[in-house]
């Protein structure tokens, strides 16, 4: 359908929105128009869909009416800016999508993938991404470094989360087994840098290889 | 699990508000506990969740998104209010559940039933109703019932509805070829008082079979 549609996956504390600025601006600079975005996108009833599932007070939510909200959420945004900027030819960078919802809710909280992907499917009816990059990185890691950024120490809540961002780990790293051509891997424990040229380069190989650099 | 879950379908203007107001007296009467109930059954997050289906800005809502939306609400109306009653042993009679997505989404509206059913196997994983009552009517004369209710003529905008009422009605014709030992099709055009007899000596011969009625 003409466009590029790029997805980033991975844990908070990996990088993404900062991976995301740069590569806007570079690919910006070299004449490729893109759209960056994240669920839900800013797209008002997405936004409300998302207000339903983050609401605390929400604590009877049962985890599949919160894996339909996502699926739903996901549908909407996907219709009213993914598709319409991937029809206009440009590259979308999207900060999570389906691989989130396997990783998370089908796996980590034991849904089970396939039933995930499932009422995913109906959602976006086979717009699967194009590229996925996926920000590898020890829970331990990221988690230090989101600490650091908030200025504080790491706290018993947070540790409390490390094993289920363990099963997070372990649900992306068999999303990488299922779809390898799609999804490539990247060690964000590294430098910032290196991560962001690791990505920059397999973004652009894929954009030479649809002839959409100059 | 105990209890016996039994849905009601069909158009407005059927009487399904006015058998399940009898029926849930008569059963009573009999020492049956009754729980009677309809989407989105008074459950906070379900409630949201129809306000945002039901919001009149959301003109840009896509019929994907709807049919997530309506599953989602379904959940955990069911988690929250149907399930608990069934364990108690109690008869749940619940106005509206899967079939009307069947015939309104995945019929009449054309998403494909089978897809619209698997979303909804998501959702209520297999806690299908034990006895569905289908209240048959052609939809001019369910729209004549429902303008005389509201003392006024039939009007334009009744007219164009007709013919996606008779597309849900053919979805709802199939789900009884689909279905035909849970679905019970009960003439509707008849005088209330005979649809009602008729509703009532199916739920009691199938509580008679299910020991349930003393």
């Amino acid at each position: 359908m003409g466009g590029l549609f790029i997805t980033l996956e991975g844990p908070e504390g990996a990088g993404k929105t900062t991976i995301i600025e740069k590569l806007t601006e570079d690919l910006a600079s070299d004449g490729v128009e893109v759209l960056a975005t994240r669920e839900p996108g800013g797209i008002e009833i997405a936004e409300k869909i998302r207000t339903i599932i983050l609401d605390k007070q929400h604590t009877m939510m049962d985890p599949r009416t919160e894996a339909l909200l996502y699926a739903a959420a996901r549908r909407q945004h996907l219709t009213e800016k993914i598709l319409p900027a991937l029809q206009k030819g440009k590259v979308v960078l999207c900060d999570r999508f389906i691989d989130s919802s396997l990783a998370y809710q089908g796996y980590a909280r034991g849904l089970g993938m396939e039933e995930v992907f499932a009422i995913n499917e109906f959602a976006i009816q086979g717009a699967m991404p194009d590229v996925t990059l996926y920000f590898d990185i020890e829970p331990e890691t990221g988690l230090k470094r989101i600490a650091q950024h908030a200025g504080r120490e790491v706290n018993r809540l947070d540790l409390e989360k490390v094993d289920f961002h363990h099963k997070v780990r372990e649900g992306y790293h068999l999303l990488l087994k299922k779809f390898p051509e799609r999804i490539t891997s990247i060690n964000a424990a590294q430098p910032i840098e290196s991560v962001y040229e690791q990505a920059k380069e397999t973004v652009k190989k894929r954009l030479a290889q649809a002839g959409m650099l100059k």
